[in-house]
């Protein structure tokens, strides 16, 4: 079996466990940073890798736009063309096609859009979409969704019931999960009867992996929260459950504590480039004139490159010349934060002690000092 | 004795040797990539260290103005302040103030000129520029210098006047060679009297290196070669000679035949931002089209990371996309293309079959195809 998921142990809802792709192990709970282009912006897949990545994602409507599906078929799919041979999940471009594009017609059958780049005008349909996903050749896959604002009843509404719909089409379209395994999209807002009929018609087709759609996307902390309390019980115990786009450290605490198995964010990439990392006091914004002579590194108490090389007072420099090392050094720190953050929580959920550490750290994190 | 410059082999005019200094050897000929503001554009100190670099030049102007000297001697130096432990050398400043600088006023004292960056008003002088460059801890610094283009003869001899009466200055101003080996600069543009005048003083000045100042800023390259013709031997034979500037790979060939040992030059990772890349055959635009689905390296010769790990169409792809990451592989695969031919010039020199080597290059890299 090429993909198995394994819960190895769990601490009330929250579970510690393996993925298992055919290019390699992914350890949940997991966070994947985000490869839009075909690359982590400003950092090569060696340093990735150091940073304990095991599971990139790449954009599907970035990708289908430039260089195309077709062409990084050619070059021998995804993995081989941005060099990175650890699992890799594609989302649908959904998303992307209702955040970015100028929309055409949406109608029961799919979307037609002109492209943010040249204006050119695409399709998308869940067939057209599975097919692009094919040719990028990623692990893992997602079903053709429609991702509405979560708080309007009526758009939510209709959003669940044309989800469920194309998730059957993705479903038919790609029946065989040895190579890529299709993950389904459970919509509904935060409406707890809308999230239960998504889910039903979800597991009615029996995905390898289901993911919570339509968060962070303008809800507040506390709705998402909530609505994670209700949403995630509904799907398999025995399936990942994916967070999609979340990735702010309190976020994957609170999730993780609700049974999330794996997460995406562009957050540390792009917090990076506008000179901003993570710390367990929270942000920091290295600008300031404060960090101007700070012999610290960004993070005492952390292991990545950036911090064990280089002092406050250098990245802070590189961020006021506007250097291109700037956005490497900080890219590979807030990554880096991330994933420890996971992989301490991880090591938390063996230990049984998962609630008092994120007590912990919400404590620090969340303190306004 | 803390520098100390070996001549191991000579091909005629050409030498193979070591320069020894305090934060190690440098092996000559050698090509040092330039850290301006204190990094190697999109370049982490490690990865530089893999293209083989013992050597890296960063610029005086630039860090006077931003973050200040004071500041990297208060963080223990440039070697601490930007990770790189290996030898590091400083300009004098005086290029950039004539060639960036809004000059207010020049005279046989120094130079008054406003920031590029912000309108502010500052000094230099031979002693302020020795100053700024011992705060910097450099190991190799450079002799404040006035230089003009190498065409006019009456600017060129008033050039050669002050410059000499300021490097006499700057010896003066830095008396102990034991941490930092202060260079002279040669000056007299195309003149062959001017440069021989130029010598006389700086070598009765005795300093542990030389540099050919005042070329490779606008005049042709056979000027060029012709002036290293005369301008090489008239400087000591048995301390380094440094051209400033000069990196394509053509005047490297042409100069080591003609006795330099030391290069420094942007153009490695300047033209990597552009997009282009050297090859064997010349430089090459990775934006072209024809790259599309080129499954082949940039350079299938080339050893660097990104000519062992991505293909020409995933490059092309990045630049196309204007991701961060294109800046990174093609400065990494340029500077090491650099190091690569200057390694290959040294073990010509020890096989005694430079003139044969440079024969071979240039007959591939100038061929119009």
């Amino acid at each position: 079996m090429s993909f198995y998921f394994e819960i190895l142990k769990t601490e009330n809802k929250a579970r510690a466990g393996v993925f298992h792709t055919p290019h390699g192990d992914i350890p949940t709970p997991v966070f994947a940073p985000v490869g839009t282009q075909a690359t982590v912006k400003a950092v090569p897949p060696r340093d990735l890798k150091e940073t304990g990545a095991s599971l990139v994602l790449a954009n599907t409507y970035h990708l289908h736009l430039r260089p195309g599906s077709e062409l990084v078929r050619e070059m021998g799919g995804l993995h081989r063309f941005m060099g990175w041979d650890s699992p890799i999940l594609t989302d649908s471009g959904g998303f992307q096609v209702f955040s970015l594009a100028q929309i055409n017609k949406i109608d029961d059958d799919g979307v037609t859009f002109r492209s943010h780049l040249d204006g050119s005008k695409h399709r998308l349909t869940p067939e057209i979409s599975v097919k692009i996903q094919e040719n990028l050749g990623a692990d893992i896959i997602m079903a053709f969704d429609e991702c509405p604002l979560p708080t309007d009843r009526q758009i939510v509404e209709r959003a669940v019931a044309r989800t469920g719909r194309w998730a059957a089409r993705c479903r038919e379209a790609h029946p065989d999960m040895s190579v890529q395994a299709l993950f389904g999209i459970q919509q509904g807002g935060i409406f707890e009867d809308l999230r239960g009929q998504s889910s039903e018609t979800l597991r009615a087709l029996d995905f390898p992996g289901y993911a919570v759609g339509g968060l962070a996307v303008g809800e507040s902390k506390g709705q998402m929260y909530s609505t994670l309390d209700f949403a995630v019980p509904m799907l398999p115990d025995d399936k990942p459950r994916y967070l999609m786009g979340v990735g702010a450290p309190d976020d994957l605490a609170q999730a993780i504590l609700r049974g999330i198995d794996v997460f995406d964010c562009v957050l540390p990439t792009r917090i990076a480039r506008h000179g901003a990392v993570f710390t367990p006091d929270g942000t920091m914004n290295m600008g300031n004139l404060a960090h101007a002579r700070d012999e610290r590194p960004i993070d005492p108490e952390c292991d990545c490159y950036t911090c064990q090389h280089f002092t406050r007072a250098y990245v802070r420099h590189l961020v006021k010349a506007k250097e291109l090392l700037a956005h490497y050094l900080l890219s590979v720190h807030n990554i880096r934060f991330l994933i420890r953050h996971v992989e301490a929580m991880r090591a938390a959920i063996f230990a049984g002690t998962l609630t008092d550490y994120v007590e912990r750290f919400l404590g620090r994190y969340l303190a306004t000092g």
